[in-house]
């Protein structure tokens, strides 16, 4: 972001950045504020805590982010074409990162997840927020499948949709790990292994 | 560990547990010397940085892991009954640390991958083995499905033996997130959605 932002968006992103690199506890106010080009003492005009600002960077990158996920999962294909095209994108957004920086950053909200659950309730909260909505994103669309026909029946359950959401998390996480995004290739089929039956050649292939 | 083991296996030890708990960044040599109850002095006879303390963590705690995964993974079973007792065991040892702390801590070493892969290059490349390791057990064990018929044949490949591992990783997420290991025990029907094709009647359903 420019410098024409205010001192408390330019907070906000550097923040942003920072966490989604670094993480929470080994990233601290006062380097927050130098790469927001903001002096510290007007940090807590803006934020009370850095708990505070964390919660803000979780609500902001959501909203923008479940934007995405709304749109990808609305139109006139079917839910499995849907779900797919939610998949690229995400995909995409990891090879993006990757080729912008040489690293895999991984998904902001899960690297917190991992880090916070178990230490600061006010984060977990949020993020336990926007992580039912992707589960419910997703279990509306394997609504939607089971009717269309491009989801097995049986398959769309809650609890399938947030094997869909673990499957990325999951994925994403090895993809961090290797420092690359090839392996997230497969992460389509795997998730379409989750929701479908094979087709029939496939189930009696041998 | 008693105060009858060494200085340095109690460093390791509360190491380990402090890791596990709380993450890298937010845990310093000192409190790992209290914990352990070593004078900060005497750290760094034992070990040249917290880096280097937590890659023996690391293989430490992965070799134990490790002799887990290859007695569960082996034995007269079909390999998908034997996949199955490997994720039973998984989800009981979330369970009873979840018992004993009333958290859900997570998998020590998907949370040092998530904290860590894109900042310690040490540390990221023994992750990266212990991770590479586990994919090869399962994906021998896939290879035995083949062979026994529980497993279906195009679905024994490294890649789906890595999307098991993803799965574990992404559900053990979620379930540090909620708190909780309830969702857990759905954990082996979607791994074996994974690596089999469902049995007629499940997928002429309707």
């Amino acid at each position: 972001m420019g410098r024409t932002s205010t001192a408390r968006d330019r907070l906000r992103d550097s923040a942003c950045e920072l966490l989604h690199t670094r993480g929470y506890a080994a990233v601290g106010v006062a380097e927050i504020c130098v790469r927001a080009d903001v002096r510290k003492g007007s940090f807590y005009h803006f934020f009370e805590s850095k708990q505070a600002l964390t919660i803000e960077v979780i609500d902001t990158h959501w909203q923008a982010q479940r934007t995405g996920w709304r749109e990808l999962l609305t139109g006139p294909e079917s839910a499995l074409e849907r779900l797919q095209r939610l998949i690229g994108w995400l995909v995409e957004t990891q090879r993006q990162g990757w080729q912008e920086t040489g690293r895999v950053d991984g998904c902001l909200l899960g690297n917190l997840a991992i880090e916070l659950s178990n230490q600061e309730a006010a984060v977990q909260q949020r993020l336990t927020a926007a992580f039912a909505e992707q589960t419910e994103l997703v279990h509306a669309a394997l609504a939607d499948g089971v009717r269309d026909g491009s989801v097995a029946p049986g398959y769309a359950d809650r609890a399938t949709a947030r094997a869909v959401v673990a499957q990325i998390e999951g994925a994403v996480l090895l993809a961090k790990l290797a420092g690359g995004v090839g392996s997230l290739d497969d992460l389509w089929p795997h998730v379409r292994r989750l929701v479908t039956v094979p087709p029939t050649d496939e189930s009696t292939g041998n």
